[in-house]
């Protein structure tokens, strides 16, 4: 996260108020346990229970001031951590899950998966995103499906489920390249597909959290 | 695992011996989680002591009769599932381990966590395979870097670190198709370069572990 963002080095600091997040800018702040790290290169080598401490200092300790959004980006699967984020989190009426996945169905099952445990906690799913959706050869300018969708793709999977599909995102080089270099994908190439795609999916999820704010008389 | 090795919806057997593995082949067996769910879409919420009961129970009560090669498939990370693994084999002499990475340096800072634990764990490093290592575009026959070298890729890495390159593995929509299917890649495109380049790590983790066998002379 450290590294994606731009902030490799920075540290979090200590006040009377907790630990403050690293701001990438004024309005986006940022935790990790990268930033507690003597090197970027060391392991974290903690078992369930130390991660299970960790989700709840952040969630707990972190003087996170007044904010709009909180994300959290969990690593795949329905253990530890997923389970103590819908935990520590009951009471604060989470928004809910957003869920990427990839075109092919070993990944789509993993995904059904997911969205199983969702349902069994009682968390919203606002959706579905398809990522490395298609690739356009930058010689040739052709589509290909590096990904087949055998089983139809994220799309078919989320008409059967019946959880909404926010978006496919294209394959791009660059968002690889502006991740090693900490920049903003959608700043440094603001006419790509995937920029496009990507602003369509953010729009959709705002707007489901502004429908879903019980707040939104007061806050509008 | 079962959707990938063609074996949905087999069932693991009890006997006196203990449980069987799924055979694939007379000489390939395989045992998952996954074929001791009632549908493969429910996930296994399991905080770690359950997954690594699991694992225990995988090693120590599954038959797996005479057998040359046994592979561990873990997780991404450096949790429960690596520290147990590790502590449940501590006497069993692992030849040690294959790291696969794709080539961006997000993924690569991962990598060096992974191979940081290894060490600190005195698991010896087989070596590094790069997966999506460049695609040839099938329209125009040019190569792509989808996830760009930034920092020289798992190749600068391996010699940083003075661990083995196993190859790279190029991107091909076939293999996901054919993992999809439950059908082997390598049987059903024997002339794409990524099956060479497949077979050529396997020979380079074949010779390794023979010449890291301490019964070398009585096996050949």
């Amino acid at each position: 996260m450290p590294k994606i963002m731009g902030l490799e080095g920075e540290q979090v600091h200590q006040s009377g108020s907790g630990w403050s997040p690293v701001y990438v800018e004024e309005n986006l702040g940022v935790m990790s346990v990268g930033f507690l790290l003597s090197s970027p290169d060391d392991a974290v080598i903690w078992r369930g229970p130390k991660k299970n401490g960790m989700i709840k200092q952040f969630l707990r300790d972190v003087d996170w001031g007044e904010i709009d959004y909180l994300i959290v980006d969990t690593p795949p699967g329905t253990s530890d951590e997923h389970i103590s984020i819908v935990q520590f989190l009951s009471s604060a009426r989470v928004d809910g899950a957003v869920i990427i996945t990839t075109p092919q169905e070993v990944a789509l099952q993993d995904v059904r998966k997911e969205i199983s445990f969702c349902r069994k906690v009682k968390l919203p799913v606002i959706g579905v995103v398809e990522n490395m959706s298609g690739f356009v050869c930058p010689k040739c300018k052709k589509e290909s499906q590096i990904f087949p969708l055998t089983t139809g793709g994220a799309e078919m999977m989320c008409r059967t489920l019946n959880v909404p599909l926010l978006g496919k995102m294209p394959l791009d080089p660059q968002i690889g390249k502006s991740c090693d270099r900490g920049h903003s994908f959608l700043a440094e190439a603001p006419h790509s597909p995937a920029t496009l795609s990507c602003r369509n999916i953010i729009q959709r999820i705002q707007d489901y959290c502004t429908q879903n704010s019980p707040q939104e008389e007061d806050t509008i």
